[in-house]
């Protein structure tokens, strides 16, 4: 059977780029199905849903849109054309997706992409693709991202050879695509790491897979956590070993412009989808300063990261503690399945231990003490340990806990 | 004939996922080409260049590599892998190159495609893929990018597909590419454009159009300089129209931290190359403000752009202009074959003109006169108009002496 390429594209101005690319689908024996997203009617005989049709799902009309503003045009088609993308999808009627611009068409594009799994192709030949602000796109999805160099407005010696490329990246993705494999059958568990919890955590990891459980491993820096959260509320995790909460001292200390910035859901999916969850407040003996105010971390600790230069973290002192602890706590308290936290006095991350820059036992105590106090609501355990989070036999009682609850959840 | 895919990866630590890519680039019927550039030997089966014949490419050891860290270990591989990559591409033995990994994996990657040209299928699975960092990587090149969501440490349910769509997509991209048309034999012309140069830039390119000339657009927003530069310098064009030199706004004004920094070889390759051109201080009457210190646009009138809340522009004044003409004359009186400058002192851009924000004929009869001073070599020529930049006889004005330098140096 043909794989189908679902081609989102603005035809009001970008036709003639659009065409090339379609062509070169067909000649590599792909077909091909054409969403106009342009914020102005056409007839361009290539489209098979054209902006008209598109504006009559997200009842609005395409002849007064304009007339609301590009930004408004651009939010109501894109709109429209996540739920027409949403439905071919789930009708099995397409096989990938691709689109091309500059902020708008990538707007549209990824937009259109919304509701589309992880591992479903899609791509976009996007002129922001070599700037930061790609990230706003792609940061917690599979997109494939190709900057085309020049501009995205005719077909030209290099757009040519641009588009022909992408053309075959995406029909060559559909071509590729695994699907997951279901006999498989063994349940996912998501854990979470940082540079400074790995030898904890690849143990954990090591004695869960023992077990017989697949293991996925998130690295909590900011997209990481956006990542994970995103696929726990798909459905596609089991449970949760979130052993590296590190994200929590960005949010709640760095704020928003802080380097490790995640979503704000961070935390809140395993009881949104009431599955079993072990929680280890590891690595949030740090927070990386980048980007947050300066008053907020004068007269901490500041520690160096050894292998990136430009990384400076700082040590939350007992006064940041109550507000890390009241945030994670806030969140683990709506838990609705088997939760339990796990307190290492040990320390909460390989700096965290005697003679090291990070060392702060007095902190710690807050955190867990403010943890508690905002997380008991009754169902969740408290588990007090004297060892530090990278310790062996740490890692396994963590594992441990997590292999009781799954047995108890799902046997 | 089958295509030949170039796989970079470091066996050391991801053997597991490069022969899960390998393998499925065979089974869609591609072949492989695998360079090991792990900075520890190994003896993977898969490998065809493994990393102790990079090394002595390189002329170093890599039993004593690791010794001398991980950033010089990663610099001294990359190099040896960039000249065989470089070797195998100019012996036409591969047909595309993919990469993947972390801040590593990923450097030794883009370090390996360093002597790539634009349109050789090139594609990185980058966990930096979702972060602004990648554009340290892809700001200027076609390099493919895709974020695997989670780490790239092991095969699982995610990162099987999405290492089978990777492979999928470098393997499609090397079918899909088009040569670039020599028989059509148009000779290029650059050309650099700004929104608001849009009208007068867009009437040139089409004057030359109608003259013969294929004519590429550039945005100058920074990475549009540094793609430009590095295509002149490849010899990609025959001649440039640098209609919007505002990137020197911001290299002399705003400095390195400023939103639309370039190359500091802008403007320098036309003479490298000895073609034609043509300037115009388009858009020099702005700086976007982003990024630069605050001190240097105290004082300075300020505009918001329209679409884009966020970007605030400032306009240079008359001791501003003494700085951009200085930076733009000395790059002017390198020139080496025929070159113009044209001063439209009926203003620089769509805002620089009467009653509009950013109207001020006396800064910019600064600019005109240091651009002057420091261009003049007594071979460039230089071209008052009263016009703006905008203005359709002063864009014709552009596109015929453009012309006439094109015949002068070609024919």
């Amino acid at each position: 059977m043909k794989k189908v390429i679902c081609v989102v594209g603005t035809f009001d101005t970008k036709e003639e780029d659009f065409i090339f690319l379609i062509d070169k689908i067909h000649a590599l024996g792909g077909e091909t199905l054409v969403l106009d997203v342009g914020t102005k009617a056409t007839k361009s005989e290539v489209v098979d849903v054209p902006s008209q049709e598109l504006a009559k799902l997200g009842n609005y009309d395409i002849d007064t849109l304009a007339e609301s503003g590009r930004s408004k045009a651009i939010a109501a088609i894109s709109k429209a054309a996540a739920l027409k993308v949403k439905e071919l999808h789930d009708a099995g009627k397409i096989d990938g997706i691709i689109g091309m611009g500059g902020s708008g068409g990538t707007t549209l594009s990824a937009m259109a992409m919304k509701y589309l799994p992880i591992g479903f192709p899609k791509m976009i030949v996007s002129t922001l693709g070599g700037t930061p602000t790609i990230t706003t796109y792609n940061a917690d999805n599979d997109i494939i991202i190709m900057n085309p160099v020049v501009d995205v407005a005719g077909v030209n010696s290099i757009t040519k050879t641009i588009y022909s490329e992408a053309a075959g990246a995406i029909y060559g993705a559909t071509l590729a695509v695994e699907k997951q494999d279901p006999q498989k059958n063994k349940k996912r568990i998501a854990v979470t790491m940082y540079g400074v919890t790995t030898p904890g955590v690849t143990r954990t990891k090591q004695y869960l897979e023992e077990n017989g459980y697949e293991v996925i491993v998130f690295h909590a820096t900011g997209t990481g956590g956006r990542a994970l959260e995103n696929l726990i509320k798909s459905g596609f995790f089991e449970g949760v070993v979130d052993m590296t909460t590190t994200e929590i001292s960005n949010n709640s200390l760095a704020g928003e412009q802080g380097m490790c910035y995640t979503t704000t859901e961070r935390c809140e999916g395993v009881a949104k989808m009431g599955i079993p969850c072990i929680y280890v407040p590891g690595a949030m003996d740090m927070c990386v300063a980048i980007g947050a105010d300066p008053e907020i971390y004068k007269g901490r600790v500041e520690y160096h990261h050894n292998d990136m230069e430009i990384v400076t973290h700082f040590r939350p002192n007992a006064s940041d503690a109550l507000v890390q602890g009241k945030c994670l706590g806030e969140k683990i308290a709506k838990t609705t399945a088997e939760t339990a936290v796990f307190f290492p006095h040990g320390g909460l991350s390989m700096l965290d231990v005697p003679g090291e820059v990070l060392y702060d036992p007095e902190a710690n105590a807050v955190l867990f003490k403010t943890i508690r106090e905002y997380a008991d609501n009754g169902k969740v355990e408290f588990i007090d340990s004297d060892l530090n989070i990278n310790d062996e036999e740490f890692a396994l009682a963590v594992g441990k806990k997590m292999v009781d609850f799954m047995q108890k959840h799902y046997d």
